[in-house]
């Protein structure tokens, strides 16, 4: 199955008075990974809603924190597809810090078209499937997100 | 000139590393008391949006910091407007813990007019106008919900 | 077991391009509905950690999204204790708009003891459990502040 | 005066219902450029707290906003000394979509010393004033956020 990866930094504003992340910021991370994930792949979010109106909802989130971040610290996500369903697909996001993960989690997301002002899940075209199920680990180097 | 006064708690999630509040959670605060005080003029930004096509984009904003906030303040936040012109209101908005302010700023908005995927500012009506210059100072009378 | 119940407002910069909430910010109501809920028991986590050297860290977060929420919207924040371990508590948290439910998810928090810069989870003592057992529902009224 | 320059991706997180950017992102980014900036001047903000007990409270900012910016942009933040007094220095920040301008602002910090349990305004050291004196334009052209 394909997957991305890239870092980033922890911000001063993501940390709170306990001198750690504050927790609904991995959830941040985990969109800004899924978003970056499908770039990774071009199908890129933005084009497959202006180009072909299909958007990502996402149905369910999950995350379990192993180990504390800090202000500074830089952090590798690990972003892969672990499931791809007839009208969803499952990532399955990893944050590490070093060799030390600090956190493990998915985004299950819809497959969903806007149409006369209506939304609908849709089955995911075949195409899309083969990408998703490409043997393909894309490692960032350089600056991912200007890399799109 | 009109003005509105409500309270909400500091969260644990608006303060970082040092203990104290993230200031751009400043701004957020500014933006839900904008947005409140229009409410209370019964200029809902929602009903502006969805039946004038009315939005009040931001232009300028500005704060001082003068005293620190800690998880669980109650602040107080008093919107009042301070200058009304053609096609622009600036409101003021002062935080106090207490008796103690901790900052002071404004935002400067703008009235703008949606139309045919354009946007334009447009003259403030005068009904408006009368609404913003009224001497009403609403003042809610302490929170419950924040005594817990 | 003990529940708690409170409202609040979606605020506009809650929503994202989508014109729905962007699905951090219910971990963040998640967060802010975990200490609302210890407030409603006193057992306000700011006396937890000062008088008590007692945090809560987070360990593991789940939530289902089952319909969107908009700009404007009043939400209500049903919490319950789901289940009480010898060094661990895990909350449910239910979002509704009216009498539909929008999300629902868990938050698994340790009770961990400060001391002498290490930090260390420890058993919950009984008289915490005997609160946390109650069935006492803390169903707040309406919220008058958010009927403006 | 030293000045600093670095790119980043607005997030789907960072827009609101108006499809644009929710503007406290603004100061987020400000705070996260200024703290890049002292990063890559040598002056990380971390070294600074725990090697010298040095921190950079906010007193006052401002922005200004000329334009739009949209989901996907890539954005450069341009920052530079503006001002450095006896316990203060003030930074500009401009943020530019391409050629295209979209805001500017400041942010003035405070060069502030905690000793003992308290905090105090101290003078900037000479050696720090001469760094922030330098004529040197520090233009990453490689991920400046894992450059530090």
């Amino acid at each position: 199955m394909r997957s991305n990866e890239f870092q980033l930094r922890v911000n001063w504003g993501d940390t709170d008075k306990a001198g750690i992340v504050y927790y609904p910021n991995y959830f941040k991370w985990f969109d800004i990974a899924g978003h970056q994930f499908f770039r990774s792949c071009e199908l890129s979010p933005l084009d497959l809603e202006e180009k072909h109106g299909i958007i990502l909802p996402l149905l369910d989130v999950h995350c379990t924190f192993e180990n504390p971040l800090l202000y500074d610290d830089i952090i590798t996500i690990k972003t892969s597809v672990e499931e791809i369903n007839n009208k969803t697909i499952k990532l399955s996001h990893q944050i590490f810090k070093g060799d030390t993960r600090t956190g493990v989690g998915h985004e299950l997301r819809g497959w969903v078209k806007q149409q006369d002002n209506d939304i609908k899940a849709v089955p995911i075209p075949e195409d899309v499937i083969s990408i998703l199920n490409e043997d393909i680990q894309n490692i960032s180097s350089k600056n991912p997100w200007l890399s799109a």
